[in-house]
Formats: C-alpha cells, structure tokens, sequence
C-alpha cells in the first residue's frame, strides 16, 4: 500500500483565511474558508484554523494517508522566527502564530509571507517545476516577490528578503508609498499603481478615453484591463507606464539575480499580454548585454487556480526550501 | 597521521596570473606569478599554468599531503560551464578554460569570477565565517559583486549572477559604461568612477583643491583617496557622491536579499572609513523601515591578504558552494 502524502495548506488574509488539504499532486481533497476577523487577537484566529484542520482531517482521513504538517502564507510572516510582524490591515504586532497553531496541533509547521508561498507553489505545482532561478511577482494592492535561487527560496538573514516592491523606482517621485518613501516600484507596478497612473493620464490629457466613465474613486485595476483589452489608448498608455517601470526595475533584478524567468501573478497578472509585452520589452531594453534574449517574463502557471493554498502546502510537501536548522 | 588537504588558488588577471598552494587555515605554502599574455592562445596559458602547479606541488609534497583540486578565479568565468567568456583585455571568445587545464591535471578544478571567488574566500577565511548572507563589492576599475544567499554563492540560472556594477544607479545618465549603456553602478562607484566624479567637481567649480595639482589624465583614486584624508573638501565630497550612488543602489540590494553584511574590498576600498561611512549613510537614507539598522557595512576582511588565491582555493576546499551536479 503506498503511502498517500497530505499537506494543510492555510493563506491568511486581511479579510478571508483560505485553508485546504493538498495531496502530491496538487489536488484539492477538501477545504474551506471563514472571515479572518483581523481586528480580533491572534489566539482566536489560532484556535478557529486548529479546529477547522480538524475537522477536515476527521473527514477524510483514511489508513493510507499521512498529515505531514501545516503550511502558512501570511502578510509579513517571518520563515525564520514563525511570527507575523506588523501586518497592514490587521490589529497585530509581533505574534509568534506558528507557536500558536503548534498549541493545537502536534504536527510541523511553517510560514512564509504570500509571495514567497507563490513562488514555491510555482516551483512545486506550477510552471517553476524544474527550474531553479526564477522571481515569482505578486501584483496585488502592492507588489511582492518570491525569489528562488539554485533551487532555493532567498529568504536573507532575517527572513525579509524578496521585498521588490520596496526597490527605488524612480528617485524624487512624489508617489509616496505605504512604508513612508516615495518612487517605490509597487506605487507604480500594481493594481493601485496602474489606477493612479491611469488617473494621472486622465488629469494631464484631454483625449477620449472610455476610463473617463468610471474615473474618480470607483476607477479600478480590472477597468484600466478592460479598456486596455479594447483598444482604448489611454488605458494601454497606463500599461505601458506601468511595464517600463516593473521592466526597467526587473533588468536591475536580473543584474543581481540571473533568473530564468519572471512570472507574474495576481489581480493585474489577468491582463496577460498587455501587461507581459511591456513589461518584457522595457526589461529587455534595459538589461546587460550578458541577459538579453535569456529571461522569460510570463503569467504565473497557478494564475487561475488556488496558488495561495498550494503554495502553503507545499512549504511542507517540499524539502528543497532552505531549512534554517539544516544550513 | 592526520590528512592535511591542500588546493590550489589561482587568479588569473588581465596582466599577471598568480598561484598559490593554500591549506586548510588559509596559509600559503608556495606560490607564484607569471604574466598571464593575455593575447596568446589560452592553451599556452593553460599549459604554463599545469607545468607550474606540477613543479610547485613536486617542492612541497609530503606523504601526510592530500591535493584536492584547483580553484580559479578569473574575469568573465562561468562556473556551471567551466569557461571564461569575452574577458576584458583578452584576446578570447569563449574558451573552455576548465577543460584545458584537466587536459593537464586529473584532479577537480573549478572557476568562478573574481568577485565570486572574493565572496567565498571571505565566508572561508574572513569576516564572513558563520555568515549566511553577504554581499562582497569589489571596487576595482570596474564594480563587481558576490553574493552569498542562505550560506551559497548565488550564480543564476546561467552562472552570471551578481552583476551589480550593472545596475542601473541614474536613468538619463551621460557616463557612459564599458557595457555600451549609461547609468551603471560602476561608472559611479569604482576607481574609475570616483576619478570621474573629482574631475566634474574640478572643472564645475573653482574652490581650492590638492587635487588641482594631480589633476588630468594622471589623476588616480589613489589620489583621490589620499587628498580626502588630508580633508580636503572637494576630494570628500567626491567621496561623498561614490557613497550616494553605491548606498542608494544598495538598498535595492538589500530589498531583495537582506544580507546581515555588505563587505567592501579592493582598490577603492583601502580608502576605509572615507568610503564605509558615506556608503552606509545613504543606504540607511533609503532602507525600507523593516532594513534599518540591521545591515552592516565594513571593509573586507581579506583586504590585505591574498584574497584572489584564497577566495579561489576556497572554491575547492568548501562544500558548500552549490554544486549543480547536486541540486
């Protein structure tokens, strides 16, 4: 009888947490989701995902199969100490969850912020599998990034590596960014990134534009890539603002890094094309000769399906990740 | 009878080729130099190279003496593909250098790029001895960089990772980088790049200056270096600006990798606090909050040593370099 591995993946959001049991091949057995109630303290939330694991466990557990263990996805979750430091949007300092779920629950666990989740996802379920040096590009609210190197997720002495969306875009911006600096790459490259520049063209030209329509507060990401996908000039303008400035900053990364492709993922990742031609063009026109023609940019392979969770799980599933314990 | 393990260093440089037979403390037993005649074919340097390795290892060996392989570092090295490609000052294409020298010597040989080669010797044999995460910059006539990522050289997908002198530091730049783009890193900080930044502060303004005297095409960083220690204030100043541009580029290193130390080694870099302190101001200037504080900035601890040799030998006598064969 052949052992039949499972992983917990959970993704615990501002909103919503997401949890689901994985099996090897990135399938689904069952899974759920509740409110995260953000401004509650963390014990409750610990206690509410304990009880909810298992109770999915009870419901599908069979002879032949193994719980490996829990993997997290988190905004601002620490690899290295088990905490989440400071998350935006939630009523937390620094909680030490991975002891909190160990509480409950006699099994592993770990946790790494969303994008590096996203980038082991793609490297275990998705288009990453076998290659070793890529960036996963979360574009969201702002902009994360998961970088796996030589097969490993970069992590960095503390744990905080992989925070691109804090790269210096453009100095002497007046774009301020929620960590308090201005020209950040997320004000640009991401779902607010885009309205405001969308916005920004709106105000400075006088043109046509069917974003005029839904213009002031109510303009979102999803309304620049609809206009955009009809031609409309000055939402494909947005774009391509948006792709010189992820590009330009990505050759940078690729000076660093080397990888062999970037993938992008998330709300603004939906545009396909009309994110990833710009965004591959400006990056090209601004690499070292060394690179050109060498770095894919392309859509996430979990893009349409639930990469959060698989990415959780397979921080557990996987052994490649760097272990701090094993170094 | 204990084994004492033995590798052999070898830089190979534009001008000179050095060697050095190097134990397992970093101690040299015999060593030498030749000139590396850089346009002649690279099996003649390969051959000199073996002939010298062989008579060198003749004079030192004793029975308790394992010889466990050759290390080298040389400009443009590619260590997956074991070639040196388009050095600068070398009439060469691509040349399978690896392959050469095994044509002489059955044992194991690797290579890598000089900065590369400085960032293991320093994990080996310096300050970066129990340190997962570093970054070395080499400020030489050009920038350059290794990177050490969860205690491994971070090499890319194709073996040229660690470009930073090819980081773009200023968009619209006129300096003009040997790559044939503007802008770069290194064309601020380095030795040519600080000479460059003395004579625009020379010829923009008219304040007293010692570098007036030296000034032209003879001006050095050395020069530089040594008026800016007397306090003289254009010479600080120029300091000030190689500081800025290395410190701010830096902190989008330092986003993406979170290394607990940036070393500085070479030329440049015997100018010390003049150089450590403005290079760590800036970066600090332009850290995102969670970074502050955290990341220290110090001269190599290899910076009057043999540290080609050592950092080359090194890439024999550690495993913990990855090894593709083994990922």
């Amino acid at each position: 009888m052949t052992q039949k591995n499972i992983a917990v993946g959970i993704d615990i959001g501002g909103t919503n947490t997401t949890w689901g049991f994985v099996d090897e091949g990135g399938g689904i057995l069952v899974g759920g989701s509740f409110p995260t109630f953000a401004d509650e303290p963390p014990e409750k939330l610990a206690a509410r995902i304990a009880a909810a694991v298992k109770a999915d466990w009870l419901s599908i557990e069979q002879d032949d199969m193994a719980l490996l263990g829990i993997g997290m996805g988190a905004p601002n979750a620490n690899y290295h100490r088990g905490t989440i430091e400071y998350p935006p949007n939630f009523d937390w300092e620094v909680v030490e969850f991975v002891k909190l779920i160990r509480q409950h629950i006699d099994l592993p666990v770990v946790m790494t912020n969303d994008a590096n989740a996203a980038a082991i996802g793609e490297m275990t379920f998705g288009d990453a599998v076998g290659v070793d040096d890529f960036i996963v590009i979360t574009l969201g609210t702002g902009l994360g990034s998961g970088i796996v190197s030589g097969g490993r997720l970069v992590l960095g002495h503390d744990g905080f590596a992989g925070e691109m969306g804090h790269i210096t875009a453009q100095r002497d911006s007046d774009r301020l960014c929620g960590c308090g600096r201005t020209g950040c790459l997320e004000t640009f490259a991401s779902a607010t990134g885009i309205v405001t520049t969308a916005r920004e063209l709106l105000s400075l030209r006088s043109d046509d534009s069917t974003l005029r329509l839904a213009a002031g507060d109510g303009l979102t990401a999803a309304d620049v890539g609809k206009a955009a996908a009809r031609g409309d000039a000055l939402a494909l303008e947005a774009f391509e603002i948006t792709g010189r400035m992820l590009g330009r900053s990505l050759a940078d990364a690729v000076a660093i890094l080397s990888p062999q492709v970037v993938f992008l993922f998330g709300g603004l990742a939906n545009a396909g094309e009309l994110i990833t031609a710009p965004v591959k063009r400006h990056m090209e026109d601004n690499l070292l000769p060394i690179f050109r023609n060498k770095v894919d940019v392309r859509i996430s392979g979990l893009q349409q399906k639930n990469a959060a969770i698989l990415g959780a799980a397979a921080l557990i599933t996987r052994e490649r990740i760097r272990n701090p314990a094993d170094v």
